[in-house]
């Protein structure tokens, strides 16, 4: 008989599917680009000289190049005022086709700008400004609201958020009917992800910070998404033996036996999770590749939309 | 010792707390006309003529008056196309003053379409045609991605889950921390109730048609928001003894009894209920006067918005 510490979850392996899902898109691309002579494009708006900015712009443009999606910085300096970046959007949002390249014809079909913006512009402003057929982020308020609202739907719907349920379907999990628990409620993943679950007739809990007793809510969940931000937070004695475990945190934490003095964990403990849990995802290489991934899918959709009609 | 069954729950009494809102509101109305000469204004529209629909209108036509705010109805027939009906909306839209009242200038703070419009007519395209400023229903899917959005804030809240807070308020239920069920995920309640909640810091928990065991779940809460539209369907046992029960349900069931051959009940058995919960509002004469009340609060809200700069 085997006994229970011997349990394995299956691990989720979002990098996979990630490349999986962009090999679909890089396929779609060049099926529009064979039959209608036209390819999406994605403006990725970048203020000031920020690392961390910079180097997730270079893994979005190197994704969106693996898939034949032309992608185009518009670098604007840290001092640019507010009324000058929002003309800059105003401008992109009016750009329908931008260039020619190898003889097709980019249609501008996302819009990205990349967060956080200096202190001195108001970021929900900008990002209110960007067309509401080009928010590929999926953050602007109206399309929240449609993706909270019964019978309507958004344009886009967030990537991370997007990401998560991609990452359940794809990995055989049902949610009609299933008890799930979202941990945070973040505008970029806590709350779009528990409207999206409650959208697949999920039995949806949103516990956060003020919630008592996060731990005996989160035992009751068949499907538990962890977006809190606190490194290990959800010990393996929170989760019900056999739970769906999709965890969005990464976290730093000081590791010093690494080259580099901390490594990457998430909110979940890994390694107590996987002796309960039925499937989970690790950190790095779980929520993180399929964010890019649902980038692109989303750049494409809005793409199709225009090109396809 | 007194036996379980002498527990009896206080009974939130939604009429006569709507009273006191109204008198306040009146209060103020008063005072803005004393001050700037200028009272709120509601138009109210209402297409085709259904009984149930000219009752509302009614209704709502005398409790504006009652508080000195000027109702005024935009009669259109049943044949109206949708063209017409939004050029009429774009037409309140822009109109700032109406007319003179009594030496006080009306200002149309805002314009509520009365539902169900008839079958020609997208009512989703009509509600999204109405001013943000003056959406007073607060339908808008904007003002609902606002509600739903941490750190933002829609210009009105929806009447009823508006209502729904603030009598927990009034009856001095504390929300943050608590466990809340919402049973039902409709645009108008469940879904918009459900993120009041979860501003106010609640956990929150949406059940719905789908959801399994909802009785288990529903008998964790502290608060419960019964808003799914079936008659009586939550029992005295699924109530957590002292919770606090708001019941939105407003159910037509037979009675030969009664000279009208029915009588309303609520999603609640309240007798029941009683028995077991800390706090619920009856049906009729809880959720619904409340629902009037916080009509003529966003209309006053609009109003002092315009007003009081």
């Amino acid at each position: 008989m085997a006994s229970q510490s011997e349990h394995k979850a299956t691990v989720i392996d979002g990098k996979l599917i990630a490349q999986t899902i962009r090999s679909e898109i890089a396929e779609e691309v060049r099926q529009l680009s064979e039959k209608y002579g036209k390819v999406p494009g994605l403006a990725v708006v970048i203020v000031g000289n920020r690392k961390d900015s910079q180097s997730y712009v270079g893994m979005k443009r190197k994704a969106c190049a693996e898939v034949g999606i032309q992608s185009f910085d518009m670098d604007l300096p840290e001092q640019i005022s507010e009324a000058e970046l929002v003309s800059k959007v105003h401008e992109l949002n009016a750009n329908p086709d931008v260039h020619v390249f190898e003889q097709s014809i980019v249609i501008l079909a996302g819009i990205l700008v990349q967060l956080p913006l200096p202190k001195h512009i108001n970021e929900e402003k900008v990002l209110s400004e960007i067309s509401l057929a080009k928010d590929v982020d999926g953050f602007h308020p109206l399309n929240i609201g449609k993706l909270a609202m019964k019978d309507r739907e958004p344009l886009f719907q967030p990537c991370t958020p997007k990401g998560c349920l991609e990452l359940l379907h794809r990995s055989g999990v049902s949610i009609k009917g299933k008890r799930a628990v979202v941990v945070g409620r973040s505008n970029i993943v806590g709350l779009p992800v528990s409207l999206l679950l409650l959208k697949a007739d999920a039995t949806v809990t949103v516990v956060h910070s003020r919630s008592n007793d996060q731990e005996s809510i989160i035992r009751e969940a068949d499907i538990i998404i962890a977006a809190a931000g606190q490194p290990m937070m959800i010990k393996g004695s929170w989760i019900k033996p056999g739970a769906a475990v999709i965890d969005v945190g990464t976290n730093a934490v000081d590791d010093p036996s690494r080259k580099t003095g901390y490594r990457l964990v998430g909110d979940v403990d890994f390694n107590e999770a996987c002796k309960i849990a039925g499937c989970i995802t690790p950190v790095p290489g779980g929520v993180g590749p399929m964010t890019v991934a649902m980038l692109l899918k989303n750049t494409l959709e809005g793409a199709k939309r225009v090109i396809v009609q």
